[in-house]
């Protein structure tokens, strides 16, 4: 079994800031979705061994690295906050909404 | 929950080509790291429902894209198997091993 760590990294950080990103709907759909967006735009880093985890996360101590996962949690926030596809599925099907996936 | 679309797709070339990888050694170990070592070099595709993992599988269906896959795989096949990890954690702890992930 492999792990993307950054998939654990941004999961808490997306816990842990969720009440500061201004999302207009917090439903497990719409984090999954912010959650998805951003890892397609963040280098995986894949590891063969769980407790290996450690050292993927030691890189993110350093504030600057931290800071840039943040802007872009932050931008895949505002994109699935302004059009939350959790209501389309709703209403009627519009393929538009899938396009961020 | 979110999957990487391309961790399945991997996984499943892998089990299909192993044998035809030339590796020196087709222990779970080995191949858990000739899988992390290319999903850490493969753009992930993150969905945030199962079922749209067909979507990307879709993708796959066009032979060059698919062939740009097996590259990066036989690639990460010849890393691994050039220096199986399996034995060195039987021996002494050699940090180099650890160096391709």
């Amino acid at each position: 079994m492999v792990i993307n760590a950054m998939e654990r990294i941004m999961k808490d950080l997306l816990d842990e800031y969720k009440n500061h990103l201004q999302l207009n709907c917090t439903c497990n759909d719409c984090l999954d979705d912010i959650l998805a967006l951003t890892l397609n735009k963040t280098k995986p880093r894949y590891i063969a061994k769980v407790e290996k985890i450690t050292y993927v996360k030691a890189e993110f101590i350093d504030k600057q690295e931290l800071t840039s996962l943040l802007v872009k949690l932050a931008e895949c926030a505002k994109i699935v906050s302004d059009k939350p596809q959790c209501q389309s599925d709703k209403k009627e099907v519009d393929s538009n909404h899938m396009s961020y996936l």
